[in-house]
């Protein structure tokens, strides 16, 4: 495989969902940081070299770039375990990234940004508006992930898989946010089986 | 392939992308509606049978069901040129339909729902406050997709693949949230080009 760098932010959850692929799976990543609250990802240099979107994470691939923490996970992983082998599961697996990316981080990781490291105090009138409604999606988010756990060990077929992944990076400092995961019992377990696979690495390191 | 039903709403474009695949592959899909303005995503008997998240569009698979338009036009198009054969424009394929779930659909198909379904005179405050910051992130989203196809036929490699079929569905009616597509010369023509493909249907048929 070509050279792999990874532009990111390292409290960024979308971006350890990246080094977690990469941890499991064995393969060496340069990491390269950007501070999102000092807008580093919005430069010229950054907006025509690495993304035009302005937003980490980015997987540089020897000279090509590929933006979106699914993306990356996904091009890291072919042909490896953490996609299942059936058309049907690998399907479903993708199903829950694109929950995870619509449904569960704009309201769980949105309000770990807001309320975890900017802080109340700092946010916008917007912002500040759009807390409950967030909460309210964040709650169904992890419940319904919760429900699903009751009769699973992971999300896709019978071990752990970029679905658990994606799941995982925002799901686990979901506190920080004010969700309260002991409401949701399954969920607390899987976190458990996630951090104990061997591979495993923190999200701070 | 086992028997394939679409649980769907016509008036979403989400739901339109998988006919869209359907069609393209000259596969027979069995449609059933739900009005989910009148709730009927949100029964038990849908969040027990079909879909815990209560939400279209759900693509049954004999007896399984699969939610998210992009997992669903994956399963279809798997094998299929629609999914590009090298690593990474298959992983980039990915990151252009993530883009359009997170950046684009909740800015340009929410507003075209708000503003030329609902109607704003039917909007919650809440909404009505919403509606600049939606308005700018969509403009951003159409403005990055011009960009990139000022040198580009479409989105990944050659010809089209799942990634134009996914940002099709929204922007081609992206004036009905307000958008002025002739602001976008590059997209019109590219719009262009998706609906003079031999296998295109219309969004209502």
């Amino acid at each position: 495989m070509e050279k792999l760098i990874l532009h990111e932010d390292p409290i960024s959850g979308n971006c350890y969902k990246i080094r977690l692929v990469a941890a499991h799976l064995g393969l060496p990543l340069e990491r390269r940081a950007y501070d999102i609250r000092k807008g580093e990802t919005r430069t010229p240099e950054f907006l025509a070299g690495v993304s035009a979107n302005g937003r980490i994470p980015v997987l540089q691939v020897g000279d090509r770039f590929l933006a979106e923490s699914g993306a990356a996970c996904w091009y890291l992983a072919e042909g490896s375990p953490l996609i299942p082998a059936d058309r049907f599961e690998r399907a479903d697996m993708l199903h829950w990234m694109f929950f995870e990316q619509y449904h569960h981080e704009p309201n769980v990781a949105t309000l770990r940004f807001w309320l975890g490291i900017i802080g109340e105090g700092g946010l916008s009138d917007a912002q500040r508006a759009a807390v409950p409604g967030r909460r309210a999606a964040g709650e169904a988010a992890l419940a319904l992930m919760d429900a699903h756990l009751a009769g699973h060990d992971f999300f896709v077929g019978g071990g752990p898989s970029l679905a658990d992944i994606a799941l995982y990076a925002y799901t686990h400092v979901a506190d920080e946010g004010g969700f309260a995961l002991e409401h949701y019992p399954h969920l607390g377990r899987w976190l458990g089986r996630m951090a104990a696979l061997p591979g495993h690495i923190p999200m701070e390191e």
